[in-house]
């Protein structure tokens, strides 16, 4: 997607190997017209799938799932971090950040996430897939299908778009991330 | 606001004494379109106040403030729970959770709250108020204006409505929670 990328290599930093710094308008202070734009462009993707539900994970991911559930207005789900004390009938797996080294739980309450549901994941990004994976897990736990993944942006040199894609999983990225070097971004 | 009342008496359960649960169409599974519809209520209560920037803190506050900030054509900032390890120049303050028991440190990067920006804060619940205390915190720190604050759901018998309002601030909530005692849901 042209006008995410041109803003990418315009206001996206190179920050050490490898990380991507978007935080001036994708990850804490976010452009809701490109996010709207964004979502425009994803749901365009998946509207052939059929989706009945679009599923997340906080925080960064809701801004764009939100969008996306409203253009296709379609309820929305965040898989939580925590296991929050008055949720009963989970849906839980364990997820490994490399971000912050530590594993972490994530969860979804059965009763939001169904037999027979067509789950659209939507994410900002997409790097070793950890997240992702997590997610997929749950919405199988739940004998729900997985009918699409779509991301904002994907570290192509990173792991996470082979391993879904290898799944025959449809996955979709707006921008991919071809190398982070010497402080240089390079798109694909 | 009538429509979400409606929801609320038709969907919300009273869980405890003063506890409502909203997590089938307010903060785990959305509802994108009435989402949509208190994010343009909410737009059309703070519109005179000519705000330059929304403010909310992660995660239920994301997606309600990102249709505001659509809807108004600003930009977003959330505030983040934890400190991210690529953050520098931050503003940071400490917030007792009394629904976790314990206090936690939220920060924004000062790049994207500065002085003479004119702020709207929105999150989904207000009840203590301590979070938006914590926020407010934030804004002044960053020499900025907190113009607006709100809320799609206030408790009314919590003491966060009274101690914002005493401040001056302009504080819209587009539903208040009068009581939940005996497993009821009383609305203002």
């Amino acid at each position: 997607m042209k006008q995410l990328k041109d803003r990418i290599l315009r206001d996206g930093r190179c920050v050490g190997e490898g990380i991507l710094k978007v935080d001036n308008f994708i990850n804490h202070q976010m452009d809701p017209l490109l996010m709207e734009a964004m979502a425009e462009e994803l749901a365009r993707r998946f509207e052939a799938e059929r989706p009945t539900k679009v599923l997340t994970i906080e925080a960064s991911g809701i801004a764009p799932a939100i969008m996306v559930g409203c253009k296709m207005q379609l309820p929305v789900v965040f898989a939580k971090k925590a296991r929050p004390s008055t949720m009963q009938g989970m849906l839980t797996t364990k997820v490994f950040s490399f971000t912050k080294s530590r594993e972490y739980e994530i969860c979804v309450a059965g009763a939001y996430l169904r037999q027979g549901e067509r789950v659209l994941f939507i994410d900002d990004f997409l790097a070793n897939g950890n997240a992702a994976l997590g997610c997929l897990e749950l919405v199988r736990q739940a004998g729900a299908d997985m009918v699409g993944m779509g991301f904002l942006i994907e570290k192509g040199f990173q792991q996470g778009g082979r391993l879904l894609r290898e799944q025959g999983l449809k996955v979709e990225s707006l921008a991919i991330v071809e190398s982070l070097s010497e402080g240089k971004i390079e798109l694909r």
